[in-house]
């Protein structure tokens, strides 16, 4: 097995804004993985929230030695060996489970969605996300997203309420508010939360720090719209505390270390009776469309990422009306980009 | 896809005692699904402690008519409507669980570990299951045994210390006991777990009726055994609630409704922090096979179901020195016994 690395950086189409910052292009590494005359794809988009980078992801991917494997079908145990060589890294660990799913659904010659015994027509609304931005920004986000039909907000800011208010001046599309941890005392979260719901507002994200587990509970207790965890939660091992606390979880591949993982998650999630949303970093079409396989065991889409740049190296996953549309090649279903 | 249903009668080789009662033959349905000129096997052990009898899965198997579904790839989904059918009814929703897994490993051409991303070299220690019996039946039947490592006892009967003693005067392996819901008060059962813990007692099973969570945590904090659930334990919704009355669960294709739903509960209890142990009713080698494909998953198996009967109609999966074999063999990886 032949792993390569490549810094790729993400061009967005606009400036994207959320509660901790403003961000032009995003660093990420795409990986190959190349066995037996079969090349499997993967990627990792790093967040510095959770302590990665370009440069972390390429040093930690270059310590990657796969020797003592003989081929990629033996993901439980190739995993579980990337994971030990150090705590953290889910980015990084995430572009290798991508990589040997899509090996081994190429080598096999299925899609990964048929591998994992579902099924590609699920119309899966996915939401569109618009970031912290001025009014005028905001009106002309919501034009070009006029065929999303939901669209997630980015809150957690001073001027929340007219972000809002801007939003529903010129749209009544079903929307989901993200504060990525902005609200800093559990009488401002309620506060904000029982403003919001006039406001027609299908869940809210992370509305306080990850860790204030027993304010949001109190939050929850006391608000009707449905609350997930973000920030909070990275791993499976990370759900049972939740239960109780949130109605639902995101989960995100890079945030998790993989597909995976992110299985593990999602029934857990389901045996504690919680929702599940399947969400994103700014990524290319090789994250989204590995997570996309995934998508008819969750309640609800948050896979965008590779809509709001410019120059995705691949194709193959496309979003029509929010729609997110899966097809029958095999493994990931994506291709190298022709120019 | 064709679905095939008939009755088989396994002959046990000695009459086999547990504290529900004793048992000579046991009865249960094989099952085929044939599509394409692949055929998937499949088995349901029905359980008259989970309300199940060779009849009642003969009947709701005649009732699955899967004409809406196009192939078995489709399992997520083909699950779901066999599972909506009716409530209960596990092992007979096992067997077209496993003869799906079958046809798809086989379609594939590939082992269901293989396709699972596991390995087959994994020395899984096997327990031997030792009924209730006699101290002179005991003492042959731990003779017989003499291959196993591992023995696992069934207690919750008058005698129980009378057996304890009969085979630790024979054996020093270890032991594994499993008491079926025998221990009726939460007293006796810690008098007797006290006293069982001179004997070497690897893991005890059931200790208390099914329901009797409060008891059995009270019992647990008292004793170094660590406690298992097996009648408490059906599906991976159950769960959550055992955290912190249990130290791990015995999962049972048969009880749980089978592999798709097995792979839920090994996620959901390890992200409990929880141990698995994968078990079986009696069975033939094709609910034995179907189980042993995730043995690399679970902490410990006790996949003795198809060593007690004296006709199993399969072959394919063999125990040596207690230790699981795994075979490269598509699907199940399990045949049809040539006479």
């Amino acid at each position: 097995m032949k792993l390569s690395v490549q810094p790729v950086d993400l061009q967005l189409k606009h400036p994207f804004t959320i509660a901790r910052g403003t961000r032009n292009t995003v660093p990420t590494v795409h990986l190959t993985l190349e066995h037996d005359g079969i090349v499997g794809y993967g990627e990792a988009s790093p967040s510095n929230r959770y302590g990665e980078s370009q440069d972390t992801v390429l040093s930690y991917l270059r310590n990657v030695d796969l020797s003592d494997f003989s081929d990629p079908f033996q993901i439980e145990d190739i995993l579980h060996f990337v994971d030990r060589l150090a705590a953290g890294n889910a980015a990084a660990k995430a572009s290798v489970d991508i990589a040997l799913h899509d090996w081994v659904g190429k080598r096999l010659g299925i899609p990964l969605w048929k591998l994992f015994g579902l099924k590609k027509n699920v119309l899966s609304k996915s939401s569109f996300t618009i970031g912290i931005d001025s009014p005028e920004m905001i009106q002309q986000k919501i034009a070009e997203a006029e065929q999303y039909p939901i669209l997630k907000i980015k809150l957690g800011v001073p001027n929340d309420r007219e972000i809002v208010k801007t939003i529903r001046q010129h749209t009544d599309k079903i929307l989901r508010v993200d504060a990525n941890e902005g609200w800093k005392s559990k009488e401002e979260a309620l506060d904000n939360i029982c403003w919001l719901e006039s406001y027609h507002i299908e869940l809210i994200e992370q509305p306080m720090p990850a860790h204030a587990f027993e304010e949001i509970g109190w939050v929850r207790e006391r608000v009707k719209i449905p609350i997930y965890a973000d920030e909070s939660v990275k791993r499976a091992s990370d759900i049972p505390r939740l239960a109780g606390v949130f109605d639902g979880i995101n989960i995100k591949l890079m945030k998790c270390s993989g597909i995976r993982e992110a299985m593990k998650m999602i029934h857990t999630a389901k045996a504690l009776g919680m929702n599940v949303m399947l969400g994103c970093m700014i990524e290319s079409s090789v994250g989204i469309a590995a997570a996309a396989q995934l998508a008819p065991l969750v309640d609800c889409l948050d896979l965008d990422g590779n809509v709001l740049i410019t120059n995705d190296p691949f194709q193959g996953i496309d979003m029509h009306g929010g729609y997110l549309s899966l097809n029958d090649d095999p493994g990931l279903g994506i291709h190298l980009r022709t120019a």
